[in-house]
This record gives structure tokens, C-alpha cells and sequence, in this order.
């Protein structure tokens, strides 16, 4: 990385470099103001005739496939994030790559975590020149250490496809960890030992890769049935001992929250939606898996029985009580992204109201439209939310990167876009002046949910009328935020950031939204 | 048309033209001797704000959507064939873009059948200017007789991919008839009025052409579940009262022939694969629908029966005979391409291991290989073959051009090709010295099995030796051609061909394999 960053100010008013890792930058324009030109990026022509005529795609290891594959230094490698903590292919994958000899690769990964802070390693010997993906935890540490070559890029679900089918990023090995595969390369992730659910986040890889390996612990006889990776997309196949730690791949229960003020929460957002009529016959909405968002399904789960309201669909992350309203009738269909626990993963394995979806369907931005903007509400998380309901969820207010956007930016869409949040953690307010790092703009941020109160986005005058009178407490968000910095002896302290960025956060579109800059 | 076409001879000795319809061509070079190079066609980048935020796309009617989708002068459109001669679709399309007011367009349709013989007065019009794609009946004989005004490209299911994929034909719009599908164009073939089972061949054009409208008689709330059409790819959906007529688009009840010449055939089939060890434990095969190959499904079932075979999978053309192996255990799974007759659509519908394929799956040669190389034996028929195995599927012995290719091309990759043929019809012997259009190399046919016993290929010296001492009739292709033509009285008369091409036959790798040459 160059010591000298030419940097501009962007719609937002952020600060934001021009160039990324070489490559030249387009500063956010604003919500829907960027217009895409040209064509997608287009893999490569092969023919049949230069793969095996009876589909058996095996080989021995996953370095004799890399080499199969023509790695090189600075190529692009690629894994998908769907073991979560428990994948084991990506690290199998670098370790390959060093033992092949290669140097200055850029890892790609659909997110890192904590249990792959071997990359570290790789990144200090020269194997790895620098990560672009969400970075959790050591490797997210790492990076706001300014100790990476290269700038971390922080994409969205649907940001990462963007890039890949619009030739940002060009992947030129996917490595993609399979529960189950068969000899041909077709794979899915709703069986075997590993199960995991989905695979969408390995679908653009294995689409626009020039090579791609499927590496799995349960091969089965050509067909693979369901196949969410198609073989015929598929270089090499290798069948290892284990490509997971199952007990981190899934959780085995995901737990509601006992804190009363987190219940709080969750029954003020169930209730804010059955009392602005969003709650009603055929309607969809998305929660994540925190603890909040499941206690709010609970919550919300009751009330549509007590009503007899059935939803038409509910997105995924899928968890036991996503799946407890297919059950019970509450809903037609799940559409699942990523499944979370094990009652997802039989469920998405087992009934076929419950889909498999990918960044192209869900969240890609420069598509024909994408489903986020067809779900009636959604219920998200944040670090941080100001007074203008800008958003943060990459950076704590330290300004040291912690999580990845995952679908979170893609998920603004929805109609009714909700924040469900503790008004302060460890003492610190979560409602701020303006965010460390933007990652949301605040006019895709509809309503603030906190223990205090709900405060609606002023250019929601509709939802604002619709909930007048009701029994819910709504609230000026300036009115929770004075409040709480009363109880923590005032505002946040402003992070001490240096002027070298870091990081950037990309916007749904590829344009850059804002800038991590190095700390500490 | 240029009046004067230069020709060259390919690597089968046939004589084809070096530009058709204004792109320069590559003569045949050889099974598997054509390197493609370069990338695959890229579709163009779209924006979701592009797009209705709630996800309706539907206007009004085809005109509408035709004119939203910018429809000029010499425009590509598509249609794929799913409904068969009960579609009506196609030339509502094309009846729309008329209206429009265009001219000289290419249809693509995916084949074409005698009841969208309106598509002859739309050429006379001057509103398409030609065909690509294979013409049936009618629409064959118009372009036998050197009537349309560019000539005819007789592509495979597999090569039409492949064509679409690697640019050689771009589809600027294609219009999809959809049996079921969502406002935001999911679309499926399974369920609906006009249910039709597999969309497939569809599904190159969905996500190839500039702009997709979907045309449905059933609506569904969004999510249309399942969808082989992502409404990601669509422009625009547009609902009618119908878009086919039911009892053309699937057949009612599929039938075995009934002539004792066939039975014969198709029993002779069934032991070559017993006898021969093809029939084993995880086997696969792939049959079509006419008359010969459903006799020869009945059979090879009671022999996997007697014997206590099952099947790891087998490829449709769906019908009754199939669904009947899957119910009764003797396979683990149909991959279908096209579904034949109610019991199919019904099977595709409900029963997970019946499986919607495309040609991406199944056929296309410029792949990272198909399924079609994966599948054990598969039986074909055929309007001719020669003393080398060459077929010809495309013209009758007078030179008109008279059938599509299908998937006929594609399949030849089985591990054994049989064709399965009445040595002779209409007193005229099937069996030649050198087929009329070349539609199939010989060294690809490995099985010649006729009422008057079988031939093996003596490039499959593998095959002979196997079968030796069988009971099987196994006899040169020569003796069996000398007996028919003493029967018929001589050799069939040569057409009377004229030196001007009217269409072409691609091989599966888009060189031109032959010419189809006016007559009459």
C-alpha cells in the first residue's frame, strides 16, 4: 500500500480514497445515483473435451488441485463463510497455497473468522498480500493495526456479488468447502456430515472463477441431489477427512435473550409492526439471529396467532424459530441465506417450502431488483445510530473493526426498515452524533427501536401517523439520546483515529461509502 | 441472402458455407478437435433503481412490454418450445412485435412446430426475417424450398446454449411463457393450468438476452416456488388468459408401439444392455419418447426386475415410463430435461427426486463438462444411417428438412449410443451408403439395432467382444443393409438436390457439420 493516499469527500460527507488496492475508486453518489454501464464480467470458454468424458473430477489434495488449477503469485483465491467458525477449508486452502509456493495472493472470502487467524500468519510470511471480506475479531484487530499490505474492502452479501459479476473482483481460484458433493463437482449444503444449509454465498465464486475446487467430506454417486453449486461450473473435486467442525458450524440451539431490557426490545419491535399494519395477511418480513431479533419472532410469533395472521414468507438466517412458524403454519415459505442452526439445517433439508437463496436473488443491488426490497419489514442490528439515523455495524466506537456488513446494507431495502438496539452498552450511549463508520444511510433507516422508546425517521411521516395514538412509546430519537447520556455521564469519547485508511466500507452499488482508518 | 455463398469442405468431407446470415463460420474440424477461446457472452449491468422497489413488473400487455424492452428493426427474439405444438406464445409474441411495427427480425425459438406455421406470413411480411432454430413440418419445408430470406441454423439443445453463451447468437429480447411465475418473474414449468414440467430450455435466454419478459396464465403471490426462472433476470411480466392449449402441450398418455417390427427393436435393445453388463447395479440410461424407446423402457424394467437392478438415475424426455421406475425403486432419480406427458408433469411437480435439468446441465459441449458424457447408455433414433455409423436426424432421404435436432447431438457423449431404427419405412431403407445430411459423426454411434439384428461399431471392439456368444443376432452393418435392400428393391433414390443452402447443421461445438440444401 502506498504511504500517500489521495483522498476525497463523498455524498455523505465522508472522506474516501480514490484508489483501493490499485484499482480506482467511484466515492458514494448517494442513494440510487450511481448508473452502472457496461457488461458483466464473463468466465472463460471451456470445452468438454479437455475434462474427464466420465465426470470424475477428483484429485488427491487440495495443493495438487491448486497446481491443476494454474495458482500463481497474486492470484485472487475465494472461500465461502457458510461453517462459520467451524470451516476448515480455507485455512487447508492457504496452507496449500504456501506449500505451492506462491506469494502476495489477495484471500477473498465471503467473511473471515476468528478461528482462521492462521491467515495472520500467511500475511506476515508473504503468502497473503491482504483480505478483502468482512473481518471478525484478530483478523478485523489486524487490520485496523494498519499492519496488512493491502486495504481490507468491506462488502455486503450483495455488495461482494456485485463486485465479482461486475468484474471489480475477479476470482481466480473459488475454493468452495462442500457437505455434500459428488465426483462432477455438483454440491449442496443441505446434508452430510457437515451440513450447513445454504451455499449461496459460494454461488457467485462458482459462476465467475476461471477455476473452481469443491473440496468435501461427503461425497456421494453423480447426482448430487439438491445441487445449489452446479458441477459443470467445476474444475476439481477433493474429498478430504473433514472440511468442518460441526459443533461451530451450526449452533446446536440459538438462544433468545433473557436480558429484560433486550425482551423489552423485541416486544416493542413486534409490537410496533402489528400495531402499524404491517403485521397482516400475506406479508414478509427478515430478522437476523441475535438475540433480540429471535426473541422478537417469539414475540411476533404470538401475535400473529392471537390476530390469525399468516405471513407469505419470512427470510432466513434460519433458525428453530423461523422454522417453528413454517411449522405451525404461520408462513408459506422460508427463503434462507444462511442457515444458522441445526433445526435450519434439517428443515432446508427436508421441506421444500423451505428455499435456498443466494446474493444474486436476495440482495444483489445491480441486478433486475433483488428480494430485500419485497420484504415488508426488517429487523437489524447496529454499533451505532445518529441523530440523523445514519447507521454503523463494522466499527465499535473505538474505531477498531469488529464485524462484517453481511446482508445488513442489502436489507435496507425492505419497506420498513428497523434498528433494534440497546440504547447503551457497557456504558457507552449507541445513539451518537454522528457514527465512526458509516455503513447505512440514514434515510434508508426507518424506525429506532430501543428499551427507552421508538423513534421514527422523520421522512416516514406515514409510519408516524399510522402508530399516533397507539399505546407505543415513540420518541424523538434526540429526546433517547439525551436521556441516555444522562445515565452514562455524557457522549461517547470521540475515537482517536489516525489519517491512514485502512479500510473502506463499500456502498450496495461499488461506490466507496466510508473509510476505517488505522488505530491504537 | 447473398446469391453467392462460398463453400469449403470439412473435416467430414462435407461441403458447408464459410459466412451464414453474415457471421463468418468454422467448417467441422473433428470430435473434439475445435479450442474455443476467449470469455462467455456478458449481459448486460443493471441497476435495481432501474426497477419497481415492490417488485411489480407486469404491464399491460406483450405489445407493451416489447416496446419497453426498446424492440427494433433486425432485434433478436426468443422462445423456447416447453408447450410443444400447443404453445401460443411465440406468435402472440411475434404477432405484437408486428404490431410494433418492426421488421426483418430473427426469431430464435428453441424448435419450432407445425401449429406456429404463422410465422410463414410473418416472412412474407417482411417482419422476420429468418429462423434459427429447428423448423418442423411447415416451417421446414418453407425453408427447404429456399423461400425465408436467411438461412436456417439447426443447433442441438446443447448447442443453443452454447451458441448463447459464447455470443454467437445474442438475444436481444426473449419472451418466456411461463406455466406459473410471481410479479417479479420467477417463473416455473411445474404447476399452473398449462403445466408443462421443466423450463430449461428457457434458461439460457433468461439469463443471456438484453431484456426477458415472462408471459403466464398463472400468477402466483411472490415467491413463485419452485422457480427455474429467477425473476432477476426479468424485464417485465405480462399475464394472459392462456398460453397454451393443454392438450397439445403435454401428451395425455404416452404409447407404446404396437407394431411387432418395433417391439422387436426395443426388446433387441433391452437384452443388448442386459447382455452387454450396461444393466448393472447404478447404472443410467437416457430413452426418448417415441414409440421404439418407450417399448424399450418397458422391457429394460422387467429385466432390472428380474434381475434385481436398480438405476442410479435416468434422463427424460419424461413419461408414464419413467415415473413408474422412480415409484417403483428401480431408479433413485429422473433428470429431466422435458417433460413428455401428465404423469411427468405431476412426477416434477411433487417428487423431489424427479429433477429439472437445462442444457447447461445436460448438454452444453463448452462446459467444464455435461451430463451427457455421464450417462451409461442412451437410445436414439434416426432418419439415417450409413455403413460408418454416420446419422442423419434432420432430413428425410428426398432432402427436406423435416426435424429438429433436440438433444439428439448432445447424447452421442453417452458411455453407449444406440440408434434403434426400422431398417426401413415406407419400403424406403434407412440403412445408406452415405446419409443425405450428416447430423451425427460415426465414430460416436456404437450401436446400430434394427428388427434384423444388431450392429456394433468396429471402432467398439469392447462392445463386440462382450456380447460374443450371446444370443443377441449381432451382424455387420453391411449384411443388414444388402438384406433391406433386396427387400426394398434397391438403394433409396439419391434426393435431387439444388447447390444452394438453405440451412445449416451446427456441431456441438458451433462449427458447421453440414448443409441443408434447397430442393423442390
Amino acid at each position: 500500500m502506498s504511504d500517500r493516499i489521495d483522498m476525497v469527500q463523498n455524498a455523505a460527507g465522508r472522506m474516501v480514497p480514490t484508489m483501493v488496492n490499485g484499482k480506482p475508486q467511484i466515492p458514494y453518489l448517494g442513494v440510487g445515483k450511481y448508473q452502472p454501464r457496461g457488461r458483466k464480467a464473463a468466465p472463460l470458454v471451456r470445452s468438454n473435451k479437455d475434462y474427464p468424458q466420465n465426470g470424475d473430477k477428483r484429485v488427491v489434495d487440495i495443493e495438487t488441485a491448486l497446481r491443476k488449477c494454474g495458482l500463481r503469485d497474486g492470484m485472487v483465491i475465494s472461500n465461502h463463510h457458510h461453517l462459520r467458525d467451524g470451516d476448515r477449508v480455507a485455512l487447508m486452502a492457504l496452507a496449500a497455497a504456501e506449500k505451492v509456493g506462491v506469494k502476495d495472493l489477495m484471500w477473498f472470502p465471503s467473511a473471515s473468522f476468528p478461528s482462521q487467524q492462521g491467515a495472520i500468519e500467511l500475511m506476515e510470511k508473504g503468502v497473503i498480500h491482504h483480505i478483502e471480506g468482512s473481518m471478525n475479531g484478530p483478523l478485523g484487530d489486524y487490520c485496523t493495526q494498519g499492519k496488512m499490505r493491502g486495504m481490507g474492502v468491506l462488502r455486503s452479501h450483495g455488495g461482494r456479488w456485485q463486485a465479482v459479476q461486475d468484474g471489480e473482483v475477479h476470482i481466480d481460484i473459488a475454493v468452495i468447502a462442500a457437505p455434500m458433493a459428488d465426483a462432477f463437482g455438483n454440491a449442496d449444503g443441505s446434508h452430510g456430515k457437515s451440513a450447513c444449509g445454504s451455499l449461496g454465498f459460494a454461488l457467485a465464486d462458482s459462476i465467475y472463477a476461471d477455476a473452481v475446487i469443491v473440496v468435501t467430506d461427503t461425497l456421494v454417486p453423480f447426482p448430487c441431489i439438491p445441487w445449489q453449486i452446479q458441477g459443470n461450473n467445476v474444475d476439481c473435486v477433493v474429498e478430504v477427512e473433514s472440511i468442518g467442525n460441526p459443533a461451530k458450524i451450526v449452533s446446536g440451539t440459538t438462544q433468545i435473550t433473557r436480558a429484560p431490557d433486550r425482551l423489552r426490545i423485541a416486544e416493542f419491535v413486534a409490537r410496533f409492526l402489528r400495531e402499524s399494519g404491517i403485521m397482516r395477511n400475506g406479508f414478509s418480513f427478515q430478522a437476523g439471529a441475535g438475540g433480540i431479533s429471535l426473541a422478537f419472532v417469539d414475540y411476533l410469533r404470538r401475535m400473529m396467532k392471537e390476530d390469525g395472521v399468516k405471513a407469505r414468507f419470512v427470510r432466513g438466517g434460519s433458525t428453530k424459530y423461523l422454522v417453528d412458524l413454517l411449522q405451525e403454519g404461520l408462513t408459506d415459505y422460508i427463503l434462507d441465506g444462511q442457515t444458522i442452526d441445526l433445526d435450519g439445517v434439517k428443515s432446508i433439508g427436508n421441506d421444500p417450502r423451505h428455499v435456498a437463496t443466494s446474493p444474486f436473488t436476495s440482495y444483489n443491488y445491480h441486478g433486475k431488483g433483488s428480494f430485500a426490497s419485497l420484504v415488508d419489514a426488517v429487523v437489524l442490528g447496529a454499533t451505532e445510530v445518529d441523530v440523523n439515523f445514519n447507521a454503523n455495524v463494522v466499527t465499535h466506537s473505538d474505531g477498531r473493526l469488529m464485524h462484517g456488513i453481511g446482508g445488513w446494507q442489502n436489507c435496507l431495502e425492505a419497506g420498513c426498515t428497523i434498528l433494534a438496539l440497546p440504547s447503551f452498552r457497557n456504558r457507552i450511549p449507541v445513539i451518537v452524533d454522528e457514527v465512526t463508520t458509516l455503513t447505512g444511510p440514514g434515510e434508508m433507516i426507518d424506525v429506532v427501536v430501543t428499551e427507552r422508546g421508538i423513534s421514527i425517521n422523520p421522512n416516514r411521516p406515514d409510519l408516524l401517523d399510522v402508530v399516533k395514538g397507539s399505546s407505543l412509546s415513540i420518541r424523538p430519537i434526540q429526546d433517547i439520546k439525551a436521556e441516555v447520556e444522562k445515565i452514562c455521564g455524557g457522549k461517547p469519547a470521540r475515537p482517536k483515529l489516525g489519517d491512514r485508511p485502512v479500510a473502506v466500507v463499500k456502498w450496495v452499488d461499488g461506490t466507496v461509502l466510508d473509510t476505517v482508518f488505522q488505530t491504537g
